[in-house]
């Protein structure tokens, strides 16, 4: 629903710098908060290849480098997003301010909670040009519904997260109003798929975008959705 | 999407073997299978109450079962399903069949694959007379979307495997065909909120039902939803 909105923004502020040619610290004011912390943790960028991946998915992976040569197509980073606002600013909707306080703390990126391999593994390439977002996606084991094939609720998040960004790179910070998912085939456990995402239209503060799950030759359809997101003012309260 | 239908089965089979007094091993073959293998492992039911359960989720739960003593109401019982499906089985439409075994014996439930507390606590009830299940939910820090929030696929998830669990009661194996899910306010992490599903129609092989999700006090609508369900035919193959 709202991942899309910092993580987005955040992704595009770093994409945007890049462009600019501009240090990545000096792009992202969160990252810079922890390059030059005492901490002196670098942020690993999880939207690219390591040991889990398939030969499917690093083939892909390869093409989709190949189109952002010419700039056409850009491939978007992605962080665990273990963010510094302080969880004293939660107290005010929480009962147990000190059990949050310590739950807070160890808060990440749903998408982005696992070990290597584990989870969700994926990674965005946005056209610019298009409007669209081209999401690679593998599955891995504890995202199990079924024996042997993908939660509903994982497909939905992924397909969240695909279209949320696609809404957030034109749209700024976003928030997810309407999801509509038809599933029409499983998806096998640690297979390969891709989304497709597409900004149909905007309309005032509205976003319409559609999104389609194949199989990496194409020839099965797994999913469709829609998603309607809202444009958001960051200066307003989210409750 | 698949989720509900397996572990309801096996949820099923085990709610009915408690009320027909067998005992839990005779009731449910995958857990005889585990009850008198050489391993000797006892599946954990996860639908009860663990240390980081907040003041909410308990009292709600109590409140709960104490419905249950007129047997109007019933709790599910939920286990990490950690099924015997031999992983030779998944070999035709995987290309590394290696690497599939190996992660396929890492395979776990996406609901119930994370540490007590940092992830999906839940519990759901059943009413048989109504048709409808409440599913008491508390998101843990790893769930997280913008800072805060639960992440849109979180809250997809557990809207899936509440509404799935209606449907697969009284409809036995089933799959989400579709989810349409409005996402009204974004919910605060490590709070407990109320997922309501009902049963509306049944028509052929198709289920409808539709579900909201509220604040302890009902007075927050965080989102509505609405799920299609088809029932399946356990003898034919899902792919």
């Amino acid at each position: 629903m709202l991942r899309s909105c910092t993580a987005a923004l955040r992704t595009l502020q770093a994409l945007r710098g890049r462009r600019e040619g501009v240090s990545p610290a000096a792009r992202d004011p969160v990252l810079a908060r922890r390059w030059f912390s005492t901490e002196k943790v670098i942020p690993k960028d999880h939207a690219l290849p390591n040991p889990s991946w398939s030969k499917d998915l690093r083939l892909l992976f390869d093409q989709f480098m190949k189109k952002c040569e010419d700039g056409s197509w850009e491939r978007l980073p992605s962080y665990k997003s273990k963010y510094t606002q302080k969880s004293e600013d939660f107290k005010t909707y929480f009962l147990d301010s000190k059990l949050v306080k310590e739950q807070l703390s160890q808060a990440q990126l749903f998408t982005r909670g696992y070990e290597d391999g584990l989870g969700f593994e994926y990674v965005i390439f946005y056209n610019d040009d298009e409007k669209r977002t081209v999401c690679l996606f593998q599955g891995g084991p504890y995202l199990q519904g079924v024996p042997g094939f993908l939660h509903g609720g994982a497909i939905a998040t992924m397909i969240d997260a695909a279209v949320g960004m696609c809404a957030a790179i034109p749209g700024g910070i976003v928030m997810t109003a309407n999801l509509n998912i038809n599933f029409k085939r499983p998806i096998p456990l640690c297979s390969v798929v891709v989304i497709n995402s597409q900004l149909d239209k905007i309309e005032g503060r509205k976003l319409f975008l559609s999104c389609n799950v194949r199989s990496v030759d194409e020839k099965i359809l797994y999913s469709e959705a829609t998603g309607l997101f809202i444009k958001l003012d960051p200066e307003k309260s989210l409750i």
